[in-house]
């Protein structure tokens, strides 16, 4: 049958998009390596003049050859991997990508370039490990000149030679103001549990551009609210009293301001576990690698080491719904008083927001129950990384019903009461971008509805407090400001519905007015359904600032469904989202996709992505412009359509933001949610419906299809149901 | 200590809030059936022109009253009671409210009156059961007449003498185009599993406004979409061909369409049962009768018959954040081709939406763990009327941190990991209004969160199916339109932050262009916090389809936070309402607090509520007009404040809405949010934070203040982290 081929198919073709093995990322190590004219070097020698890989990760094949595989059952296409190369070591350094085939034992590489044959300057590429600990040395000699003032300062924390009262530093992006610079401002914070919200009042410029670090330079000094031009300048004005000495609080162990130590009382105090989730007769999802199913449901995912989390192949009872659901980009654009909080601007791909993913807390960070998985990630490193337990995918429990009505007769007693409990798939990721956890997060419902959603916890990025920093947020602490930011994220959304050919249309609602058809002296107003087809990439990239359509809906108009409406899905937001920073202004070049709640392009494999790990060091010019998407217009009539969705919030940072960002009300996403798609709601194959009716005595009659009994850790009462409310 | 004693209060003022008993009930109707000149007699009799009660409930005390007993330990206000007469044996029938009291043992009642001595005209008042049985004896009448053609049109169903081959009706309101009438549209449909969806194209306006219900006419028929002024007259054209007959395909009992019974395929079939919830060392909350306690948070509950769920004197840590929070009223504004169609617009208090709490089926619309609470309503009744488990509360887990980090130290190994489970405390009632099913809930959460929602199931609204119709909607069967229509939710959110004196104000960024300070041939652009006091009630009063601000706070000027702010909560919105009628238009009057997603007014006792059971059957001239509220336009600078907030969205339905909606997407709400209102987050206090550190040998210590183990049914092995990510 067509289903079960069609199953089969998915099955068959999901590895297509499994990440890259431990073997094939050491294969490709081995293979590059082995050439002599690359050069290459340990990513982890302390040199910055080498040549090296940055990252490796795989690369996907064209979508018709994919498809091949999907809906035919074709051969798999050959797998490759995209590898970054820093070429440090030669005259004119730059950053190379290529494309490293066949896996598992690759025989050759070809040149990968982004859309427009952009070349991707040194300058723009990712901090590492070796570059911090360079970092770390000029900080040493910085810190070692300012010894005195920064002791007096913090009332005994240094930056060396310290034990339990040692500084730390954070440092800002992007570094600079121009492309191809690359310096960065540095805040140096105490180095306590929690230092991303102890900033001591001490930022320093250090331009980090020179590949020999010791011609790195001391730009500028900012101290108590007065910018320097050197260290020997601060501590010279500091010792004679030219600048104002600025003193901490007395530091104190005892305050856990920072930490996650209980402290404080509540009026219900309780020291036993809360509610958790059980699976008393185990799983209803099958994993087989990275292939899932859960109700009608199936999918393939990947988090890529330069992005994170994709879902790929998405279909329900085997109709492909989507080809691709990923995440591209996670920025935070702040503002604030001091230059490190003027200068912040996070745009996370630069961050290796992809391999973030550390480890999840069984209880915490997904039920115990969930299945954990684990991940592997080739960047900045001479060897691929074990992310234990890195992915979780768990089912559970709403605690609300998916559908549910009580029939009343309306005389005290009922006809029918029908329920179906309302239980969703969840596949989640974290990322852990220094100071900040997001956790990423695909929902997937039984009625065919997809969620994507990201919250948000972690801590706060901080600056030290001045008076003026409250036109810019919230204190937070003695001297501490909370800055005020917008989070924006990005995803790619390549609806398939049910095929390749798609279409796009917007509804909205006009009011009509007429003649009353049965009391003629009377008018009736009321809405109509407006649709707008959206035939030109242009007239379907919606401005934030703008009205934005009620409903937003993707259709085939080559497929109907049994009533004869167009098949469909459409978006629906969950979102607070607004730009960041004027049209063309500066860094605000860098994420045009920000510029979008939605925009809708027609699928070019070269466009793969809206963002790159570039970015944040270059956002003037950046390797990849999403904006270059949209503009040639093209028609989006009955095309491979993709929707580039941009959700996000504010965050002006308040006490209750100590010691982290909470996740209640700090979720958005969207929903991608049937419209005409299928002939009825597919949950309706669910077996966990209950009806009760009564029966001749009034008695009530329970029809069920699953066991009468859930087990005894949940209870081992059978369902019971009364439905009559009567007087007394 | 004064958290104590808070506490305390709480507790002995929670009374105050509990719905009325049984005892009072009766005493109350005991008591005014022996008043002759009230001329009372029992509700469910068959005369429309009697003298009867309709409605009892409690009558809050006036609020300073409430708080002396809340903030002060005072004696509790004496109990009264709220009591809703129909007097229709006079000469000029009329509804008339009285406030009976003292309970349990009245002795004395007097008049109650609406802002402004607004009369309530009899007409408005909403229909009974022993109107309803009237009415289905003049549709006895009418189906006889039209026996062959409705027999013909279905396929076999008849209106009376059927067994399994029956029709049934639904009846639409607004009751009429003016103040004072009282004719209803009916339409018919088959009495199978579902009925709402099976109109079968016969619509009937039946004029029921006389008291003698002998004397009610039919004033038109609509059939296959054209209209006539007499049963009589469809027949007789029907008869003689002058109408197009009207066929419906043959009725099938295998069709399941309408119903909850399982069918179809989906490619991960299964028939145990899911994922649960378990307590595996019981509750964390306290309920004693209407007072609940969860973490921080206590308040009291009610269901008031008139219009559902509200909370009362909400704390945490015994600091006061909202007097009151309640639902007032659910509206649903149709369009549509048939007459019925554009006619509904449904109000739902006005359908005894706070009485229509149905049985909650355990797992299904709660947890099994949840506590289950009966209610008790008098409505429409001769003894109060007894909801078995109409109410539930439970604690739940998100499944998800509400707070985590993982502290990396960028060498493979991390400073400390920590988490906190995100939990949440439920409180939640259903409204059943005829077709619909709404679930109300209250969630609680741990850091001073609340979030207030209703998820929307049950059966759409749906018309006959006309080829026009599809400007109004989809068509879901072969001849049903599910017709277009926006839910809007209002309630009244009472916030006295730490306090009755509080001031508003709404947050914007606005952007700065200022000279780089340490570049000065550079520009700096971001973004600057500006405040905006609202100092009267029209300056806060926010339209449907203007710029809404980024954030709302509510603030109390008196009060400041340990970093000096003052402290305050915001509103944060989860919606997609619009206005449903062109402001002012006809029934829009009736619906005025609908034209805010946001308005704030000065705390009154006389604008308890901004709807009533009236509006429904006299939208055009209601008794409760929320404009009024806001017409003289107050100070509300340093007041005790009230937030009408207005939530809803758009549906259109589709196919997926068969057989019913689905909660998934359906769901609108609002967060009320700390902002500076404490000092830092206070689920620091809970004690089921995790924190993992790497001992000196680079072992995960993990500190905890729960038990180490679960229990069994969660999982037996103790909580466990790695923490390192390393190479391979
Ligand atoms: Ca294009
Ligand atoms: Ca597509
Ligand atoms: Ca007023
Ligand atoms: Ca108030
Ligand atoms: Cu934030
Ligand atoms: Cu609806």
């Amino acid at each position: 049958c067509i289903a079960s081929r069609s199953r089969e198919w998915a099955h068959h073709g999901a590895p297509i998009f499994a990440d890259l093995t431990v073997h094939e990322m050491k294969a490709v190590r081995a293979y590059l390596h082995g050439i002599p004219e690359m050069g290459l070097t340990n990513a982890r020698s302390r040199a910055l003049n080498k040549n090296s890989i940055l990252l490796m990760e795989l690369h996907l094949p064209k979508k018709h050859e994919a498809l091949r595989a999907l809906d035919r059952g074709h051969a798999k296409p050959p797998r490759q991997a995209r590898v970054i190369i820093q070429f440090g070591n030669q005259a004119e350094p730059n950053i190379t990508e290529y494309i490293v085939s066949p896996l598992p034992s690759p025989t050759s590489h070809q040149v990968k370039t982004f859309k427009g044959a952009k070349p991707v300057t040194f300058e723009s590429r990712p901090i590492t490990v070796v570059e911090y600990d360079h970092i770390n040395d000029i900080l040493n000699k910085i810190t070692t000149k300012a010894h005195k003032l920064l002791f007096e300062t913090t009332g005994g924390f240094s930056y060396t030679n310290c034990s339990n009262r040692c500084l730390t530093f954070s440092d800002i992006a992007p570094r600079g103001l121009d492309p191809g610079e690359r310096r960065t401002w540095i805040m140096l914070q105490k180095f306590v549990e929690g230092y991303f919200i102890h900033p001591i009042g001490f930022e320093v410029l250090i331009n980090h551009q020179d590949l020999d670090p010791e011609k790195w330079t001391v730009e500028k000094v900012w101290y108590n609210s007065v910018y320097f031009d050197s260290v020997e300048e601060l501590v010279e004005k500091y010792e004679s009293g030219e600048v104002e000495k600025l003193k901490l609080p007395d530091h104190s162990d005892d305050d856990f301001y920072s930490t996650y130590i209980p402290r404080g009382q509540i009026n219900t105090p309780t020291d036993i576990h809360g509610p958790k989730l059980v699976e008393p007769q185990g799983h209803r999802y099958h994993i087989d690698r990275n292939f899932v199913e859960y109700a009608g449901w199936s999918f393939a995912y990947r988090v890529r080491s330069s992005a994170g989390l994709q879902v790929f192949d998405l279909r329900f009872n085997g109709e492909r719904i989507a080809y691709e659901i990923s995440l591209q980009e996670a920025i935070a654009f702040y503002a604030g008083d001091t230059p490190a909080a003027m200068q912040t601007k996070y745009i996370d791909a630069g961050w290796a927001m992809g391999t973030s993913t550390f480890e999840l807390a069984p209880g915490i960070d997904c039920p115990e129950i969930a299945t954990f998985i684990d991940l592997y990630h080739y960047f900045d490193t001479d060897k691929p990384v074990h992310h234990k337990n890195a992915l979780c995918i768990f089912e559970m429990t709403m605690a609300m019903p998916l559908r549910r009505h009580f029939n009343s007769d309306f005389q005290g007693g009922y006809n029918f009461f029908g329920g179906l409990e309302n239980t969703v798939l969840v596949l989640r990721t974290t990322s852990t971008v220094y100071n900040y956890d997001y956790i990423w997060d695909f929902l997937f419902y039984p009625n065919g509805v997809v969620e994507v959603k990201v919250s948000a916890t972690g801590y706060i990025h901080a600056t030290f407090f001045t008076p003026n920093g409250l036109h810019y947020g919230s204190k937070v602490y003695n001297y501490v400001l909370g800055n005020l930011h917008t989070h924006l994220i990005h995803y790619k959304v390549d609806l398939d519905i049910d095929g390749r050919e798609n279409s796009f249309e917007t509804l909205d609602l006009k009011f009509v007015n007429f003649t009353n058809p049965w009391s003629p002296k009377h008018f009736i107003v009321q809405s109509k359904l407006h649709r707008t087809e959206h035939r030109t990439e242009r007239s379907a990239a919606f401005r934030f600032g703008k009205k934005f359509p009620r409903y937003v809906h993707f259709y085939n108009p080559n497929k109907k469904n049994k009533w004869g409406h167009q098949k469909g899905y459409r978006i629906q937001f969950n979102s607070h989202a607004h730009s960041v920073l004027p049209r063309g202004w500066r860094e605000e070049i860098g994420i045009s996709w920000s510029r979008y709640p939605l925009a809708v392009t027609r699928h070019k494999d070269s466009e793969a992505t809206s963002s790159s790990i570039y970015t944040q060091n270059d956002p003037w010019e950046p390797a990849v412009s999403f904006e270059d998407y949209i503009r040639n217009n093209e028609d989006i009539v009955n095309q491979d359509l993709v929707a580039w969705v941009t959700v996000g919030f504010l965050h002006v940072p308040h006490s209750e933001d100590i010691p982290n960002t909470a996740t209640p009300g700090n979720a958005v996403g969207f929903f991608l949610r049937p419209f005409n798609f299928f002939n009825e709601d597919p949950s309706v194959a669910s077996k966990s419906t209950v009806i009760v009716r009564p029966d001749q005595d009034g008695k009530p009659k329970i029809q069920r299809w699953t066991p009468e009994v859930i087990g005894h850790c949940v209870t081992d009462k059978p369902f019971f149901y009364n439905g009559t409310y009567a007087g007394v």
